[in-house]
């Protein structure tokens, strides 16, 4: 039996001020790395031990990972940080707070801008300080690769080339795999294992910090997929993840 | 110009019970964390920007590590994690307080086993649960490269090759790497890049924490090294290392 584990970052500083992130490089808060440690004790308890694990270059993802390895006394294994498992890019909506948006652009647009599979929200101009071509750390990846924008759709073609190639190729040889990533960089991953349609995938609310276990035989075909925790506490998690752009009453 | 910078771990919770550690997987002190941030406040003060990192397998190099980057928002950078880096291995000696062991095997032993160049301690039996062959982490090293215990020599010898051929090519296309490990693999690197005698590299202590800078020429010649932070304050870093297994009066 092999397992790929996937895991959505604790809160970061921008999930509390309910700011669209994207590829804004915001911190974990306190409580962020609380969740962390705790999705690292769930995996000890159940007995995991990952071979190599996988992030994305934002570093409230990094540093989830730091921390859950930690907790399974891994923190030796080989890591390996990408671009492509960063969050969606959000384009000039990064930065805004979520509700504010919605109040001024109405719920229902900025429900599409979040949650819609094929609309991005307005691109970034080229000179726009937060372009990630002024960026070092995408210095060496090619300029035509780098989003100024991106709808669901955009994000999960730079995600799945990542996953055929790179991650899910090494389940060959390893047994257990980790990927701490984000919502919607995840979400690619998993509308991908379990051929979830457009219109469905954009209802799948990923909880923060709560390990996603997929299963496969030894000859890679998916089994099934399971949250390690407690069911109620992951649906509550889920609710809040999907009202996060309702306008505050 | 390029540069390398060579830093030791903080405080580990061994380094403070004034044990040999070794390849033992201890944690970090508080204490030690503090000095790792403080190594990466001081990287960032004097603008260093790595565009690629090692370390060991061992915890309290790779957490180091991990807090260096943090500091100079470079959690994103690559970073690979090599045994060939880990401490030298203390054989027997591994667990046992230092000041005791001098008192029971006399200072001078004890000063043969910690710093002659040549000498190892007692070789752990290959069924001593500390034997590194039965450690999950080390399964991918063929047994006849892992130790049961080592002379400075030793550590060297298998150090040496993942300078040549991992760390130091890197240079031609980086213009900065960062090396986080320990006392006596960093003495390695040391003696080899300073020419420093058998006789001489023993007398050679490595403060905790502190970055050592070494600087190349655009074809990787050698120019000068030196250490980032308060003169007075390295000073009295490096004799307190130089005291460790002094019996306590």
């Amino acid at each position: 039996m092999k397992k790929i584990v996937l895991l959505r970052h604790g809160e970061s500083t921008w999930n509390k001020e309910n700011r669209f992130t994207g590829w804004t490089d915001v911190d974990l808060t306190p409580k962020g790395i609380i969740e962390a440690e705790k999705a690292g004790e769930t995996l000890l308890k159940e007995g995991f031990s990952f071979q190599k694990a996988y992030t994305s270059y934002l570093k409230r993802a990094v540093k989830t990972l730091n921390c859950v390895l930690d907790k399974l006394d891994a923190d030796w294994i080989p890591v390996e940080k990408s671009w492509r498992l960063n969050e969606k890019h959000y384009g000039t909506l990064q930065g805004l707070n979520k509700s504010e948006t919605a109040s001024k652009y109405g719920e229902s647009q900025v429900l599409v801008w979040r949650r819609s599979y094929d609309t991005a929200p307005p691109a970034l101009t080229s000179d726009d300080p937060r372009n990630p071509s002024f960026d070092i750390r995408y210095k060496g990846v090619p300029d035509t690769d780098l989003p100024r924008t991106e709808s669901l759709k955009d994000t999960i073609d730079r995600i799945l080339p990542y996953w055929k190639c790179v991650i899910f190729p090494n389940l060959k040889e390893a047994d257990q795999l980790l990927v701490v990533a984000h919502g919607n960089s995840l979400r690619g991953i998993i509308k991908y294992l379990k051929n979830i349609s457009d219109e469905d995938i954009v209802h799948v609310n990923l909880p923060t910090a709560i390990p996603y276990v997929f299963e496969f035989d030894d000859k890679l075909n998916y089994i099934q997929d399971y949250f390690l925790g407690d069911p109620e506490e992951i649906k509550k998690l889920m609710d809040a993840v999907a009202h996060q752009a309702n306008v505050r009453k």
